[in-house]
């Protein structure tokens, strides 16, 4: 999709693999973000390499940045990041992406 | 696909955005990784948060483990590593992750 952007973030809890907090907040996050206006493709991932300290992920698409910009913005956004992450989140890295098409690159050395 | 690995590399180059040595960086990535064999949607991706120090990131899913292990151990991979990876890239963070169903987490607790 073009101007699409995917928003990922990848973190680690502060509780116990398998923990009912784990789990809790797993549940939060999907029943509090996931229907929020102009989330797409919501998805909740198991990181998996042992090369960093992450555990779990949090990936989402937006159709371009104004969309993105209303989630970030949105208060039940808002809301989740002071009620929700910040007591329970030990460590995470927010990474986001568009696609790079190959035109894209070689336009910028002409 | 049940079983299926997303590898991911998130980086920066030493060199300038949209210089030569970018470009022929990231055609090489192309050219050498993508044909490697259990390589599935390969895709160059262009990182746009500015909340972490990557500018381009690869992805590519394998069908289980082991197809992620023989592309790890590839001579083509391991080549590449040595004469690409290691002498073009300032910093990078592999992320590697598969799908979170509800159920997986649920079936933890009991």
């Amino acid at each position: 999709m073009k101007g699409a952007i995917t928003h990922s973030v990848f973190f680690r809890l502060k509780y116990e693999p398998g923990s009912s907090e784990e789990k809790a907040f797993i549940d939060t996050c999907r029943k509090v973000l996931k229907p929020i206006a102009g989330v797409r493709d919501f998805s909740v991932l198991k990181e998996v390499s042992p090369k960093n300290e992450f555990t779990f992920g949090l990936t989402m698409n937006f159709p371009d940045q104004a969309a993105y910009d209303a989630y970030n913005n949105h208060p039940d956004h808002v809301n989740f990041v002071q009620g929700t992450w910040i007591p329970n989140v030990e460590e995470f890295l927010e990474i986001d992406y568009i696609g790079l098409a190959q035109k894209v690159i070689t336009s910028n050395l002409q």
